[in-house]
């Protein structure tokens, strides 16, 4: 038996243990560094990697060490005793090995490595390994389990209403913040949008990062239930809601390996929202020379995967392909995309007229749902309750039953404006480059972080015009990012002939 | 600036920097738990993944730990001034990523990615996804660049004598210790066969564990050059001499996952014996129905995959298939199959015959190689030399250049007979039970433990007999051993008519 000792050292999503090399109990050559193993107490059990030390202030030879992450999940007091075995490898890990040589798997042998993974019980090699083994070859059977078993391997809210819709965008166009629009609208509607969204990944701001200027938006299930029954919708973070988590994990793994394929988006995408419990779902598909999805071909197969999918597990899908060619509003960055939001929502002058058209453009769309609407009367009906003030109210009420913001937050005070190097008319803005340019400058990280566009596509410049302004906390993001801009603004300008 | 402070924590092959949550030089935003990070001073540098610790006593605000690997190849004193920054990726990543997405690779990106994962800059992760997309689909061509670039990544020796000769067993036998008859034969003879051998990953010994019962195995490579020069051969463990270090790297990922296709094997093997300058490589495929190779076809597939990637890399390469249907020689684990190889070289009574037999076989085959031997007569060339006593005197020699052993190893004590339960005659013996009865026995971290048999395929035996022996040293692994076998021996025994 061992002696239970937290060690405080973040291992994120991965279970460590430490064992001392001069360990009383246990023979350390049976158990090497990296190696997974079980630590066990009644009822307690935890996989985790093995990492041996050799100094008695870290880990003593009676002690056992967890890392902060596997010491919370143990769930066990300190001093607590504890044994350790080699780790029994994960039963599905054989039917990980047939997919690697090429075989294909039925539904119960992918959902034993979905329950697998989301149980913690894969290392990050082994995920890796599932992920490019189906990567490089995916049956739309396979698909269709892989969906399901990930919606069923988490939290599965459902809803009393018999209609739930919801909007999703596949991304990669900056601001784009059109969910803090449209289900305000559609819950001023009356019909039932239960939203949650994700924190910025690789992007400078995802709905729940600027949703979280205004609100508190990390709510327990129990928390958004609550919100959902009052104002008939809610912005909050996915996160804490513990939805199709294996998602999570495969996205953490994709992600460093820009692993990026049709099958693995639709299937991370629908398993959210069928454990979202929604019944209906528009998918918004942005095409662009710099957006995720380039030409007409790639959005027609993707649109048709969507429909088949979505038929296939009983959720009624609207795939619309959307303008991508440039950033959607004004602002980048979480408080300047709060800013854009509000705008429309409170109808000022000079409120982005594109973030506007697009809101209405899907929420209409959503509406259209409600069997009570005249067919074809959602976009007007959308309109009226933006432009009578009905969604703003909506929103307000949003906020305040979700927890208005403690802090408030503001743009970041160190500008720099960019200019234009020749006088015409802009002809392309890179999405990808605007992106990377606001996260350079600090976003999400920093709220106030980001890029302000003055010019859009199609506006005349002079040269030496401000294109945008730069937004930054901290001087040193200021430096990356001007030091970034100089090496190409992201503008093509069109000399006027 | 951070000052380093070596922490004694062994995290195998990965990198892995420490960095407080509090740091007072770096944002610890910036610095998320997993990822990697460049540690630098002048042209020290290294790649490493970081963990974030809320320890004063394990790091404090103004350090910057790392894990005994990582500090000992960062090759700088504690207390020196490191700078840190987020980790560039590998370039080779964009050329995973192409095989991922089912591109083939050309050389120069292949020897990018070999080259990149010989320097420690892939995580396990990484290279799980380079295994998996490789074992899903791998051009010749591409096996063939895989093969160059690993032989190239780490030291390659070179010899002075014309002809090189080695031989290579792809394993999966129990016992079957030829290589320490054929390498003293062979050096007998006046042939150059610098042998490295793998100590034992999931089998009971390698040749490097039995060896080390008579003699030193970890040599350096000017250590192993001075035994070649003396005694014209040499038995010692690889894993010193720093021998395409990208396919150990490979296979200790390959392992957990048990990727196992006939590409990777024959480029790791062929790799090795490129890097260790060898000009004529006998490989021995043996065949049954436990082996490795259970049926005639994959045998020959496999051998013609030796013979063409031989023949693109300038290996003169012979590939026998043997029978491989139960243990060769009557010692399994270290101390019983050095037992055994000393039987033979001592042409002692009861000296196993069908490990003398195989070793003279695959002698006689490797002495068809010297130009000077008359074509045909390289088996009686190694029987002379065997059985007049050159192959026990070139053996006490290399045991004796290398290094005799310190310690005598014995039979652990713990011994267990295992019984027929009925009479009759022995029909088959499963190679991968007897196997893992002798690791479960402690072989090979114990150099006693294994198993001794008494019996081979078609031996009469009455009920009752021993069939074989188990040897422990410690008595858990007694006890794990004798369960494992009373849920089955191993034997199949037919029943006299």
């Amino acid at each position: 038996m061992l002696e239970l000792k937290r060690i405080a050292i973040d291992t994120y999503r991965d279970n460590v243990a430490f064992l001392a090399r001069n360990c009383s109990v246990y023979r350390p050559e049976e158990y090497q560094a990296l190696k997974k193993i079980q630590v066990m107490n009644g009822s307690h059990h935890l996989l985790a990697s093995l990492l041996i030390v050799d100094d008695e202030t870290i880990v003593g030879p009676g002690e056992l060490g967890l890392s902060e992450q596997a010491f919370r999940r143990m769930g066990l007091k300190a001093g607590t005793r504890v044994t350790i075995a080699p780790a029994e490898p994960p039963g599905s890990l054989d039917h990980l090995r047939r997919k690697i040589h090429g075989h294909t798997l039925d539904s119960a042998q992918i959902e034993e490595i979905i329950t697998d993974i989301a149980n913690y019980r894969y290392s990050e090699m082994e995920i890796a390994a599932f992920l490019v083994s189906s990567a490089g070859f995916m049956t739309t059977d396979e698909m269709l389990s892989l969906t399901k078993a990930m919606a069923q391997a988490g939290t599965q809210l459902r809803w009393k209403s018999p209609v739930v819709v919801d909007k999703h965008c596949i991304g990669g166009i900056p601001g784009n913040r059109t969910s803090m629009i449209i289900v305000p609208i559609v819950a001023a509607h009356g019909l039932t949008i239960p939203k949650t969204s994700s924190r910025a990944i690789t992007s400078p701001a995802g709905t729940a990062d600027t949703m979280e200027v205004l609100a508190k938006v990390d709510l327990s299930m129990p928390e958004m239930q609550r919100v959902v029954e009052e104002c008939n919708g809610c912005i909050v973070w996915g996160g804490h809601v513990n939805l199709s988590p294996a998602d999570d994990i495969l996205i953490s793994v994709e992600r460093p390996l820009s692993i990026d394929t049709r099958e693995q988006m639709v299937a991370s995408i629908l398993s959210k929202k069928l454990a979202a419990g929604s019944t209906h779902l528009l998918v918004d598909l942005p095409l662009g020379p710099s957006a995720k999805i380039r030409n007409h071909t790639d959005a027609m197969r993707l649109r048709k995967l969507f429909e088949y999918v979505g038929n296939q597990v009983g959720l009624a899908i609207d795939v619309i392909v959307t303008n991508g060619a440039q950033p959607i509003g004004n602002g980048i960055g979480p408080v300047l995309e709060a800013r854009d939001v509000m705008s429309v929502l409170r109808r000022e002058e000079g409120a982005p007229m594109d973030l506007r058209e697009k809101s209405l453009q899907i929420a209409g769309a959503l509406l259209e749902n409600d069997p009570g609407l005249r067919g074809g009367s959602g976009y007007a009906q959308a309109q009226e309750l933006l432009d009578s003030g009905a969604a703003l109210k909506s929103m307000e009420r949003i906020i305040e039953v979700q927890g208005r913001a403690q802090e408030v937050f503001c743009v970041g005070e160190l500008a720099y404006d960019v200019l234009a190097p020749i006088s015409g008319t802009v002809t392309a803005i890179d999405c990808y480059r605007l992106a990377r340019i606001a996260r350079l400058a600090g976003a999400p990280m920093d709220k106030g972080a980001g890029i302000d566009l003055f010019k859009k596509i199609g506006d005349n410049i002079a040269k030496g015009e401000p294109l945008y302004r730069i937004h930054a906390c901290f001087q040193s993001d200021y430096s990356f990012a001007v030091k970034y801009v100089s090496e190409g603004n992201g503008y093509a300008i069109g000399e006027l002939a």
